[in-house]
């Protein structure tokens, strides 16, 4: 069956609706998201993971309203591919909740796009926001540069700014823990999906006694997605620094590296 | 903040309706589902056991409808768990497309009540079922019959019928994995998820060589739930029989069952 087809049946509050969530940027897309049972930890609020997951998602969403839809994409080979996000919490998000999810391309360059997606709570006041920036890989897993079949639809400024990045953490390791690639990690592109590094990160950060670390609020993470990890891998969640401002490295037994990251709260 | 209080604001399309899907069983409630990327595997489809967790939220939903919503049910102590779930798939379902996920309590007995949770493509074709038995527990986590208060939200016929089991398995064991939880397998009861276990299933059957047994269509799970894995825990998962009709059992490293599955595909 064709996954498109359906489109014409959805319900316009599932779907989501056009959006201008950024000024200046001249098109956005808003759709909102209720925390479901399985998506709230033990606390009763939403995993920080799951942000990530409604942004990658409500970003397809608005792709897919501007005609640019899975099978866009796999008649051309391309893929976009998180290269790095930033992740601020300012509010809990309890079970049950609907969350305004907001997305708007703010801006690119040759070969990468910034997307700011903004959680908002039912009342207005900001819960989250994810800025994501984004490669576009070819069928060989090589970067492309944006074609300007984008132009029109994503309208957005050049902007000067670098794309994010994670300074390579120094220092004593503090703790690692060791995880193996669950089946149930991966997505459609075959490799573990760019929310669970955050679950991984959560871990790392409770196994070594930093719980408030994943818990404060407003709190900040950002992640540097340098390679994949892929079906049957083995990762070392390495952490430095402390609770209130940590680094932490994912890699391979044998050294690779394929995230960093890094977390902060005020004070 | 009160996880309630935005309820007013909600847009028809996310938070659902009321339906009668059952013939007989004079209410239910159907909301649609559209499944996300990081939903899907490697085959763009929905994971298997998300079907659990779009059943479990649809139940919610519905019940809180009702008035019974978290509050109710933290206030008196009181909270449902699965004791048994059997998942019928019957057509793939793929990224992007939203399920239309109904849901009705269609028996009760004394101490447990059945809902059937219907996923139906936008098409109207039944993509999959899947039939719950909840028990009651208290706040000491033992059993309690059901009281009153369900009595005129929720008529059902009282049945004859017998809950959901599953025959502890025999024979000699054909393959085992081990597993650990993680803290992103936890839920708000502060156990391992119900839908977790099919993910532990179908990496154990996919470990095993048997993956067929995990996207052959039409197939059937059934899982008794007899004790929960909580944090830190680390469990077996043991295989008997054959890809077509196999039998599982997810035990702790001290032999205490928690789980017993079998999966079955016609011919």
């Amino acid at each position: 069956m064709d996954a498109e087809a359906p489109t014409q049946l959805l319900d316009p509050g599932l779907t989501g609706q056009p959006a201008r969530p950024v000024p200046g940027i001249d098109n956005g897309f808003l759709a909102g998201y209720r925390v479901r049972f399985d998506e709230a930890g033990p606390d009763g609020r939403l995993r920080t993971s799951t942000l990530l997951r409604y942004a990658q998602d409500v970003a397809w969403r608005h792709s897919e309203q501007l005609g640019f839809d899975r099978g866009w994409y796999l008649a051309r080979g391309l893929g976009w591919v998180v290269r790095a996000v930033e992740l601020a919490v300012h509010e809990p998000i309890p079970i049950g909740h609907t969350l305004r999810v907001s997305t708007a391309v703010v801006g690119h360059r040759r070969i990468w796009a910034r997307r700011l997606g903004e959680c908002r709570l039912a009342d207005g006041r900001p819960a989250a926001t994810v800025t994501t920036d984004w490669v576009l890989l070819d069928a060989r897993n090589r970067v492309v540069r944006i074609p300007q079949d984008f132009g029109v639809a994503f309208t957005n400024p050049e902007v000067k700014s670098e794309i994010l990045r994670v300074e390579p953490s120094v220092g004593e390791a503090t703790s690692e823990i060791e995880l193996g690639v669950r089946p149930s990690d991966l997505d459609p592109l075959d490799h573990v999906n760019n929310a669970v590094y955050v679950d991984w990160l959560e871990e790392a950060l409770e196994a070594a006694g930093w719980r408030e670390a994943t818990e404060v609020l407003p709190r900040t993470y950002r992640l540097e997605y340098l390679a994949s990890a892929a079906r049957g891998d083995r990762v070392n969640v390495v952490l430095r620094g402390d609770p209130s401002a940590w680094q932490a490295s994912i890699h391979r037994p044998d050294g690779g590296e394929l995230v960093r990251a890094q977390g902060s709260t005020p004070g």
